[in-house]
């Protein structure tokens, strides 16, 4: 050696192993016994020091993660928090629940706390701009939203290829015609590259985009039965036979409309949502509508995963994880 | 004065308050200025020391309570989580989030943090069997079970008188022969009153009791299915008109299976459920059924009350709130 401390990346050449078996290792996420004996010697053999190269978790520190999010009343942000939970306390570690919704002061209160070591790190689910407050050596991981700091670490599903696979799932499924429907916040986020995926999936299978996208959010029944209204033939049939729905929540009440007009689902249109949040949670229960499903428990350990990475392997900025089609109820066939 | 230390009900009266008011003014809920300066003023002149008789947060702690659930993936525990936050927030006291379900240990590992004084208390919605592990002397409020410990205060709905109002609804809307349908955990609750409250409508109103209790939780679909095959008549309608379920989720299910079956429900057969548990969680969602609401929102700011209560008020062993009943499509009529 030359003296210099052993970086990870020496550690990774003296064990024989990738770098990301070393970062597994350290951050006690389980390889084979033989690797994490391999690793372990070389940390001993060079006098790796884990913790001064530690990004988030200093030694002697609170062992608790904040966890930012809007609330836990909405099934998804429920579901994230339990998984969260789970992947924090199999390493040791506890969670301080924040959420946040509608005050900002909460948000800036929990940075507050980051910044004087009472917890030691914070997975953020924000909607609210909170980005200008948030330090840059701080360990945070951000789900979902986008922020100016282009060194936060962002963690989402693939909200574009979901998009187009929801295109592809209604066409397969016999849509001649399928829509976009979307509610959403003011603030950017990934989830705006399901519009940006369907554009494309159009494109790409040459549909005339057709789509309701608004930020309303005073009577959105109203404003879907209007959207219904100005696509009614003089017969009374639909110019569409397919949505594609920015979330299940919307999904469900689209079809709610449909069917107080007379319309049947999935028999005149079929309807796929995106999020794969379940009626009363439990994974027992069925789905609110056909969705693209986010895979709720891999967000919540990849994003745990990234917030402990040591500080020597370069974080990715944007970690995507794939989403799948299920069958719900709203769509003619069932996927395998 | 005599020269022993002032109590709260000394304060009271110097000041010319309810206790309830001084207690208030200590946990820092809000009360007139008036009677807060007055009770202000006593404190100061009585020398009453607030921190020395509260029950459950000394001075200089951790200011983090621990809330003990199964997960917040079941959208009751999930709204439980988000009030039992928001209560603690306007406190200056943070969650410290324990996700336990099927790991006793992980509660203990609570337990323990309580009493090493790294968290000032605990809030508990557990169905393990911890009962034995909590000490005394613990700040500690449980939500819907009991334990042998009679000295843990205990917050619940008023199971008994919701379960004879879903019958009195049942039969305010027509029905002749209202069953009750329960799958149940084996660790004794309050939840329990919800048959003893069906038992006692029974008698009141003159009705057969009619009732399906199990503890099977392998396919209850299939044993929803058997119980109303033996409750057909020879002509295909069956011998009931009406279904009390002890939880919205059952419920649901119930409604499922009969219609799977041919029948219409409300109007073969209505439903209420327990619990209120909304679509999508938020207020803005619809119920998945007629229900006897739980007032969750209240019931997360009592177990807080409780729970930092001054220990020279006897605290209720057993505090119940009343519940409501609301329409969710599965009656006939709806309530005002």
């Amino acid at each position: 050696m030359t003296g210099k401390k052993a970086t990870m990346k020496d550690v990774a050449r003296e064990a024989g192993v990738a770098l990301g078996t070393v970062s597994k290792v350290i951050n006690g996420i389980p390889v084979s016994d033989k690797n994490r004996r391999k690793v372990e010697d070389a940390i001993k053999l060079l006098n790796y020091e884990v913790n001064t190269y530690a990004r988030g978790l200093k030694i002697q520190k609170s062992n608790i993660i904040a966890l930012i999010i809007p609330d836990t009343i909405n099934p998804f942000f429920a579901a994230f928090t339990d998984y969260i939970e789970s992947a924090l306390y199999k390493r040791g570690l506890r969670l301080l629940l924040c959420c946040a919704d509608g005050i900002p002061e909460k948000e800036i209160d929990y940075l507050n706390m980051a910044a004087n070591n009472k917890v030691d790190g914070i997975i953020a689910l924000t909607y609210s701009d909170i980005g200008a407050f948030i330090p840059d050596d701080l360990p945070i991981v951000v789900f979902d939203r986008f922020f100016e700091n282009q060194f936060i670490p962002r963690v989402a599903s693939d909200n574009f290829a979901g998009a187009c696979l929801a295109i592809e799932k209604l066409l397969e499924f016999g849509c001649k015609h399928p829509v976009y429907i979307r509610f959403h916040s003011v603030f950017p986020g990934e989830s705006d590259k399901r519009k940006s995926g369907y554009l494309y999936a159009c494109e790409k299978y040459q549909l005339e985009p057709d789509y309701l996208d608004r930020t309303d959010c005073e009577d959105e029944p109203a404003i879907l039965k209007e959207f219904l209204d100005s696509h009614k033939n003089p017969d009374g049939t639909l110019t569409f036979d397919g949505v594609f729905s920015h979330t299940d929540y919307h999904g469900d009440m689209f079809k709610k409309v449909l069917e107080k007009e007379g319309y049947r689902v999935p028999e005149d249109v079929q309807i796929i949502g995106f999020d794969g949040i379940r009626r009363f949670g439990g994974f027992e229960s069925g789905l609110f509508v056909s969705s693209i499903c986010q895979p709720i428990e891999q967000l919540a350990e990849k994003c745990v995963e990234i917030l402990l990475s040591p500080g020597d392997i370069p974080l990715p900025s944007l970690t995507l994880l794939p989403v799948e089609y299920r069958y719900g109820g709203t769509t003619k066939e069932q996927a395998e």
